[in-house]
């Protein structure tokens, strides 16, 4: 069985009426509400729901009804980037599903959504029409405010409804990308020094592996330092091949690593495929694991 | 969802006919039939199959009824050993099923074909009523032709039926255990002593790791040794310290792993538990697998 995530986010994270309201919307299709994250001093919610192709449309398209009868931007203010009522709805492949699957259902839900609410939407990522608008902190920039300002512009031009600012949601940005695991090294020392230099020779910004995003701080209260790190194609860029990398540069200082975490959920295959690369295993197969022959094709 | 797996071994492994029989009269309790292993040579075949508790008890039932039909001991010669038609119907737990799940239903089924077909039934394994049984070994020693004689001895009483041997199918063993992984590690050398003394540091039976049975063999095309295990309990004694221990057991004598080999089917958690160790993940929690946290409880 296909099996989707969306993970959207919305302009609101105050009032848990509305929360509510939001999370029945996305039940009531069947759908699998896995996780509810609102930040007031944000204003923001990010939920994450899964399920079949059609679950995850009639989920996300229920949203943007609940949510966009709820907010108004033009009072909202919190310290979190937005340029839409729904923000940011981003499509994710999880079993049996491809990217092209999660693209499709991106401009599936964008068309849909788009034409009932009569409100300009932005691909992105791995949907977006063309580079510039890959990236989302691009598609966002100037925010709510400055919409009516960029969406003239022909390169802005949306991909989907009118090119004018809706007038209380502002415009949303629809998309498609690989699951995010985040996931963080501890190195045994209190030296901060270390754990920045470590984070820059792994992320892609400056220099290091293309699908990392990584930052080096303080665990104050606990006298160590943490590579904080976003990995956002593990097909692509795999978790040991970050951690062996994280090992071997903390070692040039004299910095073991103390531990890791993987914070939230994270897909079974980039486990397996972490086991099967330090087991040496040869010609591994994701149908070898029991639970992928069992599950319904 | 309570999954349940089953791996029934009978004494057939020549008429196609009889096998998809019971193949049919597995598949009709709505269990998923994972695969069929006829061998001609042992005139044997291990069936495998998974589903709910109910579904995998009516499974194993009706398998009972479809071997006992067609197979009669008395004129069976195969080169594995036996002593039932039904020789060896081992649960499993796959997941969220416990031992105890496993072990009940082992007793449910063996009272339930032992009153059906007057067949005299042993519990073996974690299911067994005295440590004298747990082995399957010990359980089928004297096999179909001498049971006739171990079976009125008081120490090999049946667990269920009569104590008397079936004319025709003889006496099955009944029990319940981990699944069993088939893990074969390669080491970049042709010199067979090392793939013996690596296999015998390890296994059990001459003081190796308790869950590990083990043997070294030379792959002979290849010009390569292999120590070629099964690992009876990947809770206990995880694949991960199987592997480093026989590396490190190798690189004693200068040879280093090659490659190595998961045969056929492996529980998710066997990896993701090697993984979360190798990657120095603290406390790390099988929740966070995103399609554990997607499963149906």
């Amino acid at each position: 069985m296909s099996l989707i995530e969306c993970i959207p986010n919305i302009s609101e994270g105050r009032r848990q009426d509305v929360l509510d309201a939001c999370s029945r919307a996305i039940t009531a299709t069947g759908a699998r509400l896995l996780d509810v994250k609102p930040d007031a001093v944000h204003h923001r919610t990010v939920f994450s729901f899964a399920g079949t192709p059609a679950q995850v449309r009639d989920g996300a398209l229920a949203l943007f009804d609940a949510a966009l009868a709820a907010i108004d931007l033009r009072t909202h203010k919190g310290e979190h980037p937005r340029m839409g009522a729904v923000d940011v709805v981003p499509f994710v492949p999880i079993k049996d599903a491809t990217m092209a699957d999660c693209v499709a259902l991106a401009r599936e839900v964008a068309a849909a959504a788009s034409a009932r609410h009569q409100l300009p939407i932005y691909l992105y990522e791995e949907a977006a029409t063309a580079p510039g608008r890959r990236n989302l902190e691009d598609a966002r920039r100037g925010e709510f405010e400055g919409l009516a300002d960029k969406i003239v512009k022909p390169e802005w031009a949306p991909d989907f409804g009118p090119a004018t600012a809706h007038p209380s949601a502002g415009a949303s940005i629809v998309g498609a990308r690989m699951p995010l695991i985040a996931y963080n090294i501890n190195l045994a020392t209190n030296r901060l020094d270390v754990a920045k230099k470590v984070a820059a020779a792994v992320r892609h910004s400056t220099g290091g592996f293309r699908h990392v995003k990584a930052m080096g701080l303080a665990l104050e209260d606990r006298g160590i330092v943490q590579v904080s790190m976003n990995l956002t194609n593990f097909e692509k860029t795999p978790i040991y091949r970050v951690f062996e990398c994280v090992k071997r540069e903390a070692e040039r200082y004299g910095v073991p690593v103390l531990e890791s975490e993987i914070i939230g959920l994270i897909p079974a295959a980039a486990l397996t495929q972490s086991a099967a690369w330090f087991l040496q295993v040869s010609d591994f197969s994701d149908k070898q694991v029991l639970e992928n022959a069992l599950a319904d094709d």
